[in-house]
C-alpha cells in the first residue's frame, strides 16, 4: 500500500510555518508499513490543489491532505477534492449540531462560515476534531482508494490522528513494522556503505544508513504479520552487521556517545571525571545531559591557561615549559591528577588547537588534540590530528567523541 | 518568478529527518520576491525524482533540488536531471583534482565512489562546497530555465547557500538584499509579537520573529537596488525596535547568548570564571565555543557532589548541611570561590534541581535554579524557578543562559 501526503497552506510555502505534519505522518504510516513516496506541499490555491490530488489519485492507495479544512475563504481544500474526484459536498445534519453547541459552550456567536465545516462526502467517515471546529474525513473513492482530510493546527490533528486515524488505518492494514538504530564510530560513510553494499540493497527488511560527525548510524527496519517476526529478521540483520563492525558499534538505540558512555560506566560500577582544556567542558556538558550521569560523574575541571592547570590540577611546571601545554605528557598528567583528585576510575584529559593562537605552529597544527585516559592500572595519551573542517566547534566535538569512546571501552574493559 | 523545491531523501519520506530546507530556502527566496508554488518531497529512487523534475520544468523558471549529491550508491539525483534535461554529465578535471585534494589533506583514501562527485553538466555554474565533497550546481535549462542543485547535510547546505547561491540570485534578478538579526532576552514571543504588531505586517522591509528556548531573534529584511539603500531602511527599523526593548536586546547580529558574553567581557577587559552543578560544564561549553575566548575565560570546575565541592571550591560543609547544596548561600560561595582560585573579575555559579532525585522536595522542585555571580564589589544569587519543560536539557540551557546574560551585564558595567 503507497500513501502520499499533501500538505496545503501558503504559510509553508513562504517558509513562515515548517511542515511537520508531513514528519509525524510519515512516521506513524511507517509503523503501519505503509510506503509514503511523496510528500507534496502546495498553497491555498484551488486549481493547484485539485491537480496534486488528481495527480495522487494516479499513485497512491491512500492520500493523507492536511490544512484548508477551516472556516475562511482560503480555506478550500474540501472544494478541491469535490472537483477532483468529481463528487457533490452535502451538510450533515449532526456535524452541524456539533459545531453549533461547540460554540453555544463557549458562549461564541458562531460564524455563517463555520457552518461549510459540516460539509462533507456521501459514505465519508468522520473524525472527531476534539480541539476545534473543522472534523477530519476518510473518503472511499474509485479503484479502492482513500483521501483522508485532517486539520492542519498540530493540536487538532495530531490528538485526532492517534484517537481516530490509528484505528482506522489498523483495520485497513494488517501487519506490523518495526525497526532498530546500530550506532558506529570509526569509519567514514562511504567506509560503512562500501562494506554494507549487499544489505543495502534490500527491500524488507531494509537498512538505511545516516552519517553525523562521529557517528554512523543504520537504521534497520522491517515489515511483518507480528512484532516476534518483525525482531527476528532484524537480529539476523544485526548478526551480520555486528560481524563486519564488530568493536565499531558503540550501541543499538543509545542515540548518542554521551549516553553509550554513561550506560556503560554506570553497568560497570565505573566512575569518571574529566580535565578539559581545548574541548572547554564539552565532554562533561554531554555527560551530564544525560540522565542519571551523576552515577558515575563527580567532577569534571576546564583548566584553560597553564596557571590554572599547575593550581588546580598540579601539573609540574617544567612538563609544561619543557613540551608545551598541547602535549602527549601534560594530557597525561591532566588525566591522572583529575582521576586522583575525584577518587574516580577513569580520568579523561583534552588538550589541544582548536583555534588560531596559542602553542599553534608547524609542529602543533589546528586540529592537533592529545586525550589522555587514566586508570589505576594506567595512563596513556592519545594524539589526534583532526581533518575536516577546522572549524572550532568541529574540532571540539570530534575531540570529545574520540576521548567519551575510548573512556567507554576502558569503562567495559576494566 | 516562480521557484519550486524539491528535497530528495528516502529518510525524510520515512519520517526519520525532519525537512527543514523547504523552510529555510522558502524564506531565502521570499526574501529576493520569488514566488514558491510547490514543494515536493521523493525518495532516492531516479525514476520518481526525473518524473519530479519533468514536471517541475514544465510549471516553474528555478528549481532547487536539495540531497542525493554524496558518493554512495543510492545518491543519484544527478544521474535523474541529466535524463531529465537529456544532457550528459562530463567529469570536471579541475573538481576531480579539488576532491582528491580534500581526501588527501585528511590522509585517507578515497573511494572510487566520491568521483561521480566531480561530474557536471557542460556550462553549469559549480558551487564551493567548504564542508563536504558535494558541490553544488546551477544548471541552465532550456526556456531560461534554471536547476539548482544543492547538497542535503545541513552544515553543507546553508554555508553554501549564503556563500554561492545568494550572489547568483542577486545577479538573476538584478537587486540587493540585506538582513539584520537583534537578539532579545527576557521578553515572550507573545509579548514581542503584541509591542511589535504594526511592524510584523510590513512587506518591504520586513520583520521575522524567531523564538528558541532563551531567545528571541528578530530578523529585519531589505529588499532594494544597492546596498547603501537596504541598510537606510534596516536601520530605521532597527531604531523603532531599540525603543521597545531596550535593555533586553543583547546583541545584533550576535547569533548567540554566549558571544555577546564573550565579546561583552573581551571589549570590558573582564575575565570570567565558572564554577557549575546542576549545568555541568554547559556554561563553559557554551563561553569556549566562541573564537577568542581564551582572552576572558581561563577556569571552569564542574563540583557534581558535596565532597568536590568543598574540595575544590572551599564550600563550608556547614553551610552545606544547613541549606543544602541547592540554596543561594552555596551558590554565593561556590561563585565567590571560582573568581579568587581563577584570580578572574566576574564569578559565575550554578546549583539546582534537573532531574528527579537528589534534595527534590516540594521546597525544592525540579526546575529549581540558583545562579550566583560575584565581582570584587559584591556577590549575589538569583533564584529561578524554570517553567516549561522540565527537561534536563531545558532546565540546564535556561539556567545557562540566564547567568550568561547577568554576567554579560555585570561584565558591560563593572
Amino acid at each position: 500500500m503507497n500513501a502520499e501526503l499533501i500538505c496545503v497552506g501558503t504559510e509553508i510555502l513562504i517558509g513562515d510555518i515548517l511542515n511537520t505534519h508531513s514528519q509525524y505522518i510519515s512516521r506513524k504510516l511507517a509503523s503501519f508499513g505503509i510506503n509514503v513516496f511523496w510528500h507534496t506541499c502546495i498553497g491555498d490555491n484551488e486549481t493547484r490543489i485539485q491537480n496534486a490530488i488528481e495527480t495522487a489519485l494516479k499513485r497512491s492507495d491512500l492520500i493523507f491532505i492536511t490544512g484548508g479544512l477551516g472556516p475562511t475563504q482560503d480555506d478550500i481544500t474540501k472544494q478541491a477534492v469535490a472537483k477532483a474526484i468529481r463528487k457533490n459536498l452535502v451538510e450533515d445534519e449532526a456535524l452541524k449540531n456539533i459545531i453549533i453547541e461547540k460554540f453555544k459552550s463557549k458562549c461564541k456567536n458562531m460564524p455563517l462560515s463555520n457552518l461549510k465545516q459540516a460539509q462533507i462526502f456521501k459514505n465519508s467517515i468522520i473524525f472527531e476534531n476534539k480541539n476545534g471546529t473543522a472534523p477530519g474525513l476518510a473518503i472511499n473513492c474509485e479503484n479502492s482508494k482513500t483521501i483522508i482530510l485532517l486539520p492542519g493546527p498540530p493540536n487538532e490533528l495530531i490528538p485526532m490522528f492517534e484517537n481516530e486515524v490509528e484505528p482506522f488505518l489498523q483495520k485497513l492494514k494488517n501487519c506490523t513494522i518495526k525497526s532498530k538504530n546500530i550506532y558506529i564510530y570509526g569509519p567514514t560513510e562511504s567506509e560503512v556503505d562500501e562494506k554494507l553494499e549487499n544489505l543495502l540493497k534490500l527491500k524488507n527488511p531494509s537498512v538505511g544508513i545516516y552519517a553525523k560527525p562521529g557517528e554512523i548510524r543504520l537504521r534497520v527496519s522491517c515489515r511483518a504479520k507480528n512484532e516476534v517476526e518483525c525482531n527476528n529478521e532484524i537480529e539476523k540483520i544485526i548478526e551480520q552487521i555486528e560481524l563486519k563492525f564488530k568493536e565499531q558499534i558503540f550501541g543499538i538505540d543509545i542515540n548518542s556517545m554521551e549516553n553509550a558512555l554513561v550506560k556503560t560506566a554506570i553497568e560497570h560500577k565505573k566512575t569518571i571525571a574529566v580535565a578539559e582544556s581545548c574541548t572547554g567542558g564539552a565532554i562533561a556538558s554531554k555527560i551530564v545531559s544525560i540522565e542519571h550521569a551523576s552515577k558515575c560523574f563527580n567532577f569534571s575541571t576546564v583548566c584553560y591557561n597553564n596557571e590554572m592547570k599547575q593550581k588546580i590540577l598540579g601539573i609540574d611546571p617544567k612538563i609544561l615549559e619543557k613540551f608545551g601545554a598541547v602535549s602527549a605528557q601534560v594530557a597525561q598528567q591532566m588525566a591522572a591528577s583529575v582521576r586522583l583528585i575525584s577518587k574516580s576510575d577513569i580520568g579523561i584529559s583534552t588538550t589541544g588547537i582548536a583555534s588560531p593562537g596559542g602553542e599553534e605552529g608547524p609542529q602543533k597544527p589546528i586540529g592537533l588534540v592529545f586525550v589522555g585516559l587514566s586508570t589505576t592500572e594506567k595512563t596513556v595519551a592519545f594524539k589526534l590530528i583532526l581533518k575536516g573542517s577546522k572549524s572550532r566547534k568541529n574540532i571540539i566535538n570530534q575531540a570529545s567523541i574520540f576521548a567519551m569512546n575510548a573512556a567507554r571501552q576502558i569503562a567495559k574493559n576494566l
